[in-house]
């Protein structure tokens, strides 16, 4: 165990004179979407936050991010109600499986939401979930809607609805340029899961 | 200090047959450049990977990560050596002290790269660094060729130069589509800093 670094003695802060809680909407098809998602949560830890992820596809196969935000020393919480990419080649389970997961995972959405526990409630790969329609569009503006005014609400996945993108306030598209896959490089831990 | 969650019982792990050091850009004007290479660190440290992070543009102002990181319990350090950026508007300081920070930055990247301390290398903004000449692009596609092959090399910032894409693995490019402070919301910490 390491713990080093060098940073500055003397540091400004922002302090925004009105708190607010941001829609932000990561999406594209490209590598970052999740990760971006995790540094925002760290990021907010440092800021004594108290953050809550609820991912909806992942699962099945083992993430680098389940053991990473046990090290992290605050109030965070990770939950992984997937079973994994519905329609991918080798996914095993029923659409109706996939379906029921992600309503079970909306029920948890609307309870970690409305508990007062948290600051920043990340929705990872929610958009792909609606996409594959194992949650309504609906479901997800009604909760986009129901957001306390000072938590921070963070969605991920490809191929968010527009509907989503006129809620949010804050929508980036990460595209990909290139990828290792493509070179037959297979997944590395760490870096792609 | 809560640690809560629920994870599947039975998972599956991806094992590669091949360990590659990847390079990884993540580029654009968008947010989450920054946050998803914090989030491929947590990734990182799940899987037991020490992980160093330099960060080049960040300095004067306090970024929550900062903190975040602390709160790792795992073998990461990060080191902040910027000064801000330069030429924006409110930066106190001449061109040639961002490049004299800079150039004292890219050597703590070799004594990191070399070390055999660090199984991922963070350089945060760098791209920025060498599109504001604080960097040189040799010394940036110097620092590429030479890295370890077990090693993963992370590089974040607007501007990614055309020579350090060919050289890269997988490279995303984050797109604004919108951002909170075109509605005038101030920069909100756990979110955007």
């Amino acid at each position: 165990m390491t713990k080093r670094g060098t940073l500055p003695d003397v540091i400004d802060r922002l302090e925004p004179k009105e708190r607010r809680g941001l829609i932000v909407v990561i999406t594209g098809n490209g590598k970052g979407k999740t990760t971006s998602a995790l540094g925002m949560a760290v990021r907010a830890c440092g800021h004594g936050l108290r953050v809550c992820i609820i991912q909806f596809m992942k699962g099945d196969l083992y993430a680098g991010e389940w053991d990473g935000i046990k090290l992290l020393d605050c109030a965070i919480e990770l939950h992984a109600t997937g079973k994994g990419f519905c329609g991918i080649q080798g996914n095993p389970y029923p659409w109706a499986e996939h379906r029921a997961n992600a309503q079970d995972a909306i029920d948890l959405v609307h309870e970690k939401m409305n508990s007062g526990g948290f600051d920043l409630l990340i929705l990872d790969e929610i958009n792909n979930a609606v996409q594959l329609r194992l949650v309504d569009l609906e479901q997800l503006l009604a909760i986009l809607r129901a957001k306390p005014p000072l938590m921070h609400l963070i969605l991920t996945g490809r191929d968010a609805h527009p509907e989503v993108v006129e809620l949010a306030d804050t929508v980036s598209e990460v595209n990909e340029i290139k990828h290792a896959y493509r070179k037959d490089i297979e997944p590395q831990p760490g870096i792609d899961y």
